[in-house]
């Protein structure tokens, strides 16, 4: 695999803008591997992922950022995320009790189908140290107190630990604690959580009970990148299965998993392939 | 085809409850040709479906209803419909002015998908006159003022019209108008509705223009029979359909309205053929 | 709604296609509203969709397709395809006895929801007649005998037929006869079928019976290009619905229609719309 | 969790069987707590599955098989399985070198959502090991030789295995050898294979090349019973993924991958918890 840079931007739509980019990196002598781009016709804004090789592009690496600063970013407001393919994203798995997504993402992890590293796990319990080990990760407690009087002690504690160990963003697999509003803003738009129902539908807690006592046919799981406001974050992927009368709330609970672990990863795939952009609330998903 | 008695019913689950239905129909000569049951564990309630052959049943048709109720009502807390399936539902649609859904009914009929009568299409708008008339149903027009006050008026008028017609069933096909209680009331888990959105989520006026508005990755649409509450009735079925970033609100109507259409006739199809049974706002669905 | 050019190509993959182009389009004053591309990097191909506003484009409509002839096919090796917006496609539908493919078809085009004309339904049945009436639009019977002996003639009274009604694509909406290689070959890729399974599984006559037998527990529809192989043509569009052992072919039957139409429908859309690309017996279908 | 017995039967449709069958098991003050019942009208043949609590049941658990061989068999000429909850079934896994649908069934295990045992893994590679030892389970290399030789042998062995660990059913997780039909013969029905497409599309090796190479639209997963003819035998669950041009050999496998573990967890679900019959090959699965 020959290194590449991955550029995700946008701005304004305007005349020329795809033209533009690719020449930079054309005429530099990057030979592109990936774009793909789409105009939101409604705002008006353009939205790009392109990717090149390094290998003989003219500018180096550690000042490209600079150039499509200086070239571009005020010219046509663009604003614009870098990355080098091999500068792997570190990620930090968040857990309570429920092994399922756990299980899925460190498979996966461990297979080699993520180019990514995985410093540490943290949870509230002890319930989940057996999976962490069967994985050699290291494993940490943070116990929040009933009354939550610990809880900024706790998070500074996680904070620590994350920057310690270079977290570039956090998956919360099932795990049963909200995030301080200070947590969310130190990790904007990478923060991945999996909710359990078909937003915005049951929002809050007990969706698949909530989900019986409506009687609907199809139950759902949507990954969203956390943001302050409960359950109310850019959407990333969601995914459903068709229910009949004859479920209870706990085969619910089981149909659900399924669901949760495949469209938690999901989400996590895309974010470590760098294909995710946020606007306005919303995902733009490369493909 | 034979003629059939179609029994649908419910009552607290207890021992012996399957055999002693079937046996009242074996030991009287029924030939079974349907049977579908059901235990809710969560709430003990039992439910089924069965249907015989009426050809060589011992009891006159007349009576069948007095005798269930006189051996088994009581005895067992039955609830129970009993229907004949030479006994054809009739339907009445409401319109306004759209007409995919109304188009995907009336095919059906015509083609001889549906054993069921249509004997007036009601709208409160012209729009949909052509389509009722390439059909040959005829097509009637109460229009309800801006101010709404002539909508008693108006819907005594309807009412008056479903009685003469012998309407047993009501579909809203796209009908931009909300009921009055007293009509609901005279229908109750009678008239069914699509709402184009994926219920519980976006309640309500432009459910399209709200999914958009959330970003969600995933639209649907729901029937449900129309109670007082606003899209709060007992859901009868639900379909989804994936959408991107890439989909406007125009894009979402278009995609939706396939949903619509075919979630809507889905539901009309179970109920044309007595597989729904209504309890505690939910539906059972036979197979 | 302005009138666009629609420029369809594809290409060996190059550095530098995609600026070139779209400066072609910005240097003239072509405002582009609409571009989609994509590298095939198994065959090193480029495919890109691009439709840009005719109006204040400095090279006259009727000159543009020798400018890209000119300036860019030999260099590029761009094999194209150009259309106006203004220039509505022109479709004929051929069906035998079933209606629900064809209702749907008529359905969308009375409605509004397609930018295309019907000028003519051909049929080997008279079974048909009255939906073609319905919607006022000719219908043409042309009987083949049992023994095929009248095929040629048949097929060139057709053919006739659509030359004089300038017909640009053929749909068959379940239309049980086989074309001759000659009647495909005049119309390249430009006649869609629907093929009541999901290809490559069960080919030929009564796929749902053949899926029955197999006891699968999902079934399919195909919307494919027809080519001088069986069932073995471009695919365009497919979708499935879950079935169980409770199923009879003559239920799968049933299922099956609302996937036909809505398959077919769909892949017809994508054809009006000037969306799909066909390379190597596949289809790129553009956003 | 009370102790249950599980009856599984099959038998020519005829009056009054359900009430027979049901008040066998009242009559003998067995607590009925799942009925599930199917007619297959196409052969007039009767399926069911029904359970009831052991505990004041009137027949010793020993006798009651007996006692149905008795009273029903030879009238009715029922086939039947008796099953009891307390007893559970003992899995043997055979797998080869990939960990996905490992992963997926140990995790499901160790964290008890099956009522099931593992008593060994079984691989014709080493590079599962890690797994097995990961999850704490006997992990068995039977090689077999390039040229087959010694597969008589190994499979013997194997057979030794199984027998001595009591295995009552085999799950195939991805394992790349053909078994002999003696193999398949020793356990009717109680080896489970998962086939990387949605048969019986592109059936034998490499099925998301041979996906790729003809252009589909959706892929899928298959799992089934082992027969002697390959990918042939019943089918007991299948489930698909959309597609599109822009997926590769490469994005088909790993986007199969969560198909294939899910479907193959869902087939074992419902094997493990005795809900499923085969008749003519083709399976009824209950609720």
């Amino acid at each position: 695999m020959k290194q590449t840079a991955i550029l995700l931007l946008h701005c304004p739509d305007q005349k020329g803008i795809i033209s533009e980019v690719t020449r930079f990196i054309s005429d530099n002598r990057g030979n592109i591997v990936y774009l793909d781009q789409y105009v939101d016709q409604v705002d008006g804004m353009f939205f790009m992922r392109i990717e090149w090789e390094l290998d003989g592009f003219l500018i180096p690496r550690e000042k490209i950022s600079d150039y499509i600063s200086t070239l571009y970013s005020q010219r046509y407001q663009i604003s614009f995320s870098l990355y080098f393919s091999d500068k792997r994203p570190r990620m930090a798995i968040f857990v309570s009790k429920l092994s399922h997504c756990l299980y899925d993402l460190l498979a996966r992890w461990k297979s080699g189908e993520w180019d990514v590293d995985i410093p540490c796990i943290v949870s509230n319990h002890e319930d989940m140290r057996y999976v962490a080990e069967q994985f050699g990760i290291p494993y940490y407690v943070f116990s929040i107190n009933k009354d939550h009087s610990n809880k900024a002690e706790v998070e500074a504690a996680e904070m620590e630990l994350l920057r310690k160990e270079g977290v570039t963003f956090i998956v919360l697999a099932r795990y049963m604690q909200i995030l301080s509003d200070e947590m969310i803003a130190a990790y904007p738009h990478h923060i991945i959580n999996i909710h359990h129902s078909f937003l915005p539908a049951f929002i809050g807690a007990k969706p698949y009970h909530q989900a019986y006592e409506r009687g609907v046919k199809i139950i759902g799981a949507t990954s969203h990148y956390v943001t302050a406001e409960l359950d109310a974050g850019p959407i990333i992927e969601q995914d459903v299965t068709r229910i009949t009368h004859k479920d209870t709330p706990e085969s619910l609970v089981l149909k659900g998993r399924d669901l949760e672990k495949i469209v938690l990863s999901r989400a996590v795939s895309k974010h470590i392939e760098r294909k995710i952009l946020t606007y306005k609330n919303k995902t733009i998903i490369f493909s």
